[in-house]
C-alpha cells in the first residue's frame, strides 16, 4: 500500500470514505495499485489510516460495485483482474493523486494532438463553423447607461405578471405527455390554431394550423428552412444591408450568397428579374426578404413589388423566405399582406416571432410552410429538438386567445410611435442635412445615416466614455464598406432619457 | 364597378370597411378591377352600398397605404398603374371573392407541380426526411388507463409549485439581456458552474463551466453532435437494441449505422476490437452509448469495459457519444462514473437531461464538449437556436443550488426501487420460466423478454382492448426480427394500479 497515497484530511469537504475511495481508485487508474495485487483488510486499513472500520468498508463496498477490486470468498479483496492492461499501462505516468479536481482527474495524454484530431473529423458544417467567425457580433455592453444598438421591445411594459400566471395555470393542471407523438412536434395544436386565426386576421395570411410549426425564435425557423432546402453551393440572394443572424446561417451551412441592393422599396427585385430570370443560367435557389419592415433599413416593400416578387418566384421556382420579425409595429396605417398571403402555391416560407412583440429570452416563433413540406419540417424539427416547451406553448395560447397580446401591442404602439417621432425630429434639428433617417414609420429603430469623417469605431468608443451604447450596421453588408450608419432602438427606455443621450451625439458624430 | 361584387353584410363579423376593402383588393388581385382604371368616388360607393362616406373613405385609405390604389390630385382615386401586368392577367381565373378565407385567398397554380417542385429543391437531409419514415413511432395512446411504453418519471410527484415560484421570482425581476451575447449561446453561466458541480459529484465527470453546452434536451444534444461532427456515410457504430431517437438522428444525417450487440454488460466492445481497431481499413467515426442504463436493455456497463472503450476510441481516434439519460435512477449503489470522467483527452461528448429527473417536457438538457469543440459547439447553438429559454436556466440554476432536485431524487428512489421490485418479482411469479428480466436495478422501467407464440401486434391489440398500453422494442433493432421484449414502465403510476394491469398479462401473452 506504499503507492497508496492516501491525503486522508478529517477537515476536508469530502466525507472521509470518498477521500479513501478517491485515493485507491485513482491508484488503480494510475498503476500504482496493479491489477490482482491484494488489498490490505477493512481492519488493517482502519488502523493505519485512524478511521473507523466502517468507513473503510463502505469505500471498498462502492469500488467493489463499481468493479475496481473483487472479493474472493475467504481469501481477502483484490484490485479487479479485469481492467484491461493496455490501459493503466500506457497511461501510467500521467496522472496525479489527490482527489478529483478539474484537472488532475483521468489520464492526460498528449493536448495538442487530441485537438488536431478533433478538428480532422468536422463534418462539413463544423469545419464551416471553425473557420469562420461566428461568434463576433455587436453586443450589449453592461458598462453603458443606454443601449441604442438592440432591436428588443420594451421588456418592463410586458405584462409579465399575466403571463407567469398563465404558466402556472397550466404547469399546474399540464398533461405533459401532451407532444408526446413525433406527428405533434410541429407545435401544441391549440397553438397552431391560434396562431393560423392571428395571421389571417392580422396578416392577411391564411393557412391550415398544421402548415404551422411552432419552433425556439425565428433563428430556429431560418435554421430549419436551411437544414430541410439548402445544400452547399446553393445560390441564396439577400438583402443587403441585411440581417445577420440569416447570413451567418446561410454561410455556415455552406450558400453561395448574392448581396441584393436594398432601396425605399426593399430588396430591388429589377436586379434579381435582370440576373436570375427564367433566361439566366444562374439558379436562384432562396431569396430572404424582410419584405414588411426591412432588416436594417426599414424599408417597407409596396403591395406592387411584393406581387412582382411573387412572380418572379412562381417563375423560375425561387422559394422566398418571408422573415416577418416585427410587422406588428406599424403606425401608418394597416400592414402590408403578408407575401405568403398573397400566393396560395408561390413557394414562400413565412418566418414569424414573438421576440419584438413579447420577450426575446422566450425563444418562440413559428414557420409557415407549404403543404408538401410539412411532414418534412415536422420530422426535421423532432428530430433536432423534439419539440418547444410545451408550457410556453399553452401560455402563449391562452394570450393570444385571450387578447393579451393585442392590449398590449393597442398599449405599445402609440408609446412607441411618440418615441420615433420625436427621436427623428430631434436627430434632424441636431444634425440638419448631415443626417439622413431611412425607413418607413415602422418597427422599434431608426436607422440614421450620418455624413461624418469620423470613423464607426471611433464614434462608438467616444460614445462608450458617455455611458452610450452605439451599434453600426457595417457587418450588416457583405459587399460594400459603409460607414456612419447607426441604429437607434427606442423601445426599451423612457423618452427623457433618449432624449438626453441623443442630445450627446453631436460632440461625437461631426 | 359591375365586376366588384362587394358583399356587403351588416351582420358579419367582420366590420364594414373591412368587407370593402377585402372586396376591392381581391377585384384587383383578380383582374376584376385593371390597373389604372378610375374608382367610384367615395360619395358614389357610400349611397350605392348604403353604408357611411367615412366607413368608405376608411377603406380607401387602407387600400392607398398598400400601393392597391393611387390618387391623382384633383381627379380622383384609381386602381395602381404600378401593380405587375404579368400578375394580374396570368391568374385572373383563378380566385373567389367573398372575402379572405382559408381556401380562396390567393393566386392558385398547379398544385400538383408546385408539390414537385418543391420536393426537387429538397436538401439532402431534406430528402432523406422525405424518404425515410421519420414520424412512425409508437406513441401514448389517449384510450388506455395505463401506459407503460415509455420513460416517463412520475410528473405528479415533481414539486412543480416549487418550479413554477423559482420561475416566477426570475421572471419579475430577470434581466433578459443576459443571453445577448452568442459567446453566452452556450447557456446561462451560473447554470453552467452549478451543472459543472452538479456532475463532479454525481457523475465523477470534471469539466470547466464553459465545456457545458444547455441544449433543449437530448434530442438536440445528439443533433448539434451530428451536426457538427458526421458527414453523410461517415460509419458509426450504435447499440441494438438502441435508441430509436438518435438512430433516427443519424440516419437523417446519412450516417451508414453499424449495430452492435449488446449483452449483459452493455455494448460488445470485443466486436468492435475485432473490426474496427486500428488495423482495419474501416474507420469508425463514432459509436453512440448508453453505458449508465443501456436502453433499452437496462445493462450497466463494468468500469473495466468502459476503460476498455475508451482506450479503443484514444487509439482508433473513434469518438465516443456517452448518453447519460437516466443514471441518476440507481438503486445497488454509487453510480459508475461517467466515461467521459475517466479519461481528459480521450474523444468522449457527454449528454445529459433533465427529462427523466425532472419533466420531459421542460427539454432541458447539457453536453459535454471537449476544450478544442467548445466555440463550434457554442457557434452551432447560436445558428440553430441563439439559446435554450433563460427563464427555465435560471429557475434549474436555484433548483439545482438550493437541492431540490437531490431532495427529489432521494425521495423517489425508494418508491421507484419498491415499484421495480414488485413488479420484478409479480413478472416472475405469473410467467415463471417464460420470463426473462434484463438489465441491473436501475433506472425507471424494466425490459422483459417472454417466451410466447403470441405476435407482437396481437399482444399489443388485445392489450389495448383491456385498457393497457405496452410498447415492444421491437423498432429499437435495425438488423434483427425479435419479438415478445416489452418495456414496463412503472414510474407514473401507483403501485397498485401497475399491479392490477400486470396480472392480466397472462391471459394476453402465453
Amino acid at each position: 500500500m506504499s503507492e497508496l497515497l492516501l491525503n486522508i484530511d478529517q477537515k476536508h469537504k469530502d466525507t472521509l470514505y470518498k477521500q479513501i475511495y478517491n485515493g485507491i481508485r485513482l491508484s488503480i487508474l494510475n498503476g500504482g495499485l496493479k491489477a490482482g495485487e491484494k488489498m490490505p483488510s477493512t481492519r488493517q486499513l482502519s488502523i493505519e489510516l485512524s478511521v473507523s472500520r466502517a468507513t473503510v468498508t463502505l469505500a471498498y463496498e462502492y469500488l467493489l460495485s463499481e468493479g475496481y477490486l473483487e472479493s474472493r470468498s475467504g481469501s481477502g479483496t483484490y484490485v479487479s483482474r479485469h481492467l484491461p492492461e493496455e490501459y493503466t499501462q500506457i497511461d501510467r505516468k500521467s496522472i496525479n493523486i489527490d482527489g478529483l479536481n478539474l484537472t488532475d482527474t483521468g489520464i492526460v495524454d498528449n493536448v495538442k494532438d487530441y485537438a488536431i484530431h478533433l478538428y480532422e473529423n468536422l463534418s462539413y458544417y463544423g469545419l464551416n463553423l471553425k473557420t469562420g467567425n461566428y461568434l463576433d457580433y455587436a453586443t450589449s455592453d453592461s458598462d453603458v447607461d443606454i443601449q441604442f444598438g438592440f432591436g428588443r421591445p420594451d421588456l418592463k411594459a410586458f405584462p409579465m405578471k399575466k403571463w407567469m400566471q398563465l404558466m402556472t395555470y397550466h404547469a399546474i393542471r399540464a398533461n405533459l405527455h401532451l407532444l408526446d407523438s413525433p406527428h405533434e412536434a410541429g407545435g401544441y395544436h391549440p397553438l397552431k390554431e391560434a396562431l393560423s386565426h392571428y395571421l389571417l386576421k392580422s396578416r392577411a395570411l391564411p393557412c391550415k394550423p398544421n402548415q404551422i410549426i411552432v419552433v425556439n425564435g425565428s433563428q430556429q425557423g431560418i435554421d430549419l428552412v436551411i437544414r430541410c432546402l439548402l445544400n452547399p453551393n446553393d445560390l441564396v440572394a439577400i438583402e443587403e444591408p441585411g440581417y445577420l443572424g440569416a447570413q451567418r446561417a446561410f454561410q455556415a451551412a455552406g450558400a453561395k450568397l448574392i448581396p441584393i441592393e436594398v432601396n425605399k422599396e426593399g430588396l430591388r427585385i429589377d436586379i434579381l428579374k435582370a440576373n436570375y430570370d427564367v433566361n439566366s443560367k444562374k439558379i436562384l435557389k432562396m431569396v430572404y426578404v424582410t419584405p414588411s419592415h426591412q432588416y436594417p433599413t426599414g424599408a417597407v416593400m409596396p403591395l406592387a413589388k411584393r406581387l412582382e416578387l411573387i412572380s418572379f418566384a412562381k417563375r423560375t421556382g425561387t422559394i422566398i423566405i418571408e422573415d416577418d420579425y416585427d410587422s406588428e409595429y406599424r403606425y401608418d396605417g394597416r400592414p402590408i399582406p403578408a407575401l405568403s398571403g398573397l400566393a396560395k402555391s408561390a413557394p414562400v416560407i413565412y418566418i414569424g416571432t414573438f421576440s419584438k412583440v413579447m420577450l426575446p429570452a422566450l425563444r418562440l416563433g413559428y414557420i409557415v410552410v407549404p403543404e408538401p413540406l410539412i411532414d418534412i419540417f415536422t420530422s426535421a424539427k423532432w428530430l433536432t429538438d423534439r419539440h418547444s416547451p410545451l408550457l410556453h406553448q399553452q401560455a402563449l395560447t391562452d394570450f393570444l386567445n385571450q387578447g393579451h397580446l393585442e392590449r398590449h401591442l393597442r398599449k405599445m404602439r402609440p408609446i412607441y410611435l411618440e418615441k420615433r417621432r420625436t427621436l427623428i425630429k430631434l436627430l434632424k434639428e441636431l444634425f440638419g442635412y448631415r443626417v439622413n433617417i431611412l425607413g418607413d414609420d415602422a418597427g422599434i429603430n431608426i436607422l440614421a445615416r450620418f455624413q461624418t469623417t469620423i470613423s464607426d469605431e471611433e464614434i462608438i468608443q467616444k460614445a462608450r466614455e458617455l455611458k452610450i451604447g452605439l451599434v453600426t450596421t457595417k457587418s450588416d453588408y457583405i459587399s460594400k464598406q459603409v460607414s456612419g450608419e447607426f441604429l437607434f432602438n427606442y423601445a426599451g427606455e423612457p423618452l427623457p432619457k433618449l432624449i438626453a443621450a441623443i442630445k450627446k451625439l453631436p460632440n461625437i458624430i461631426y
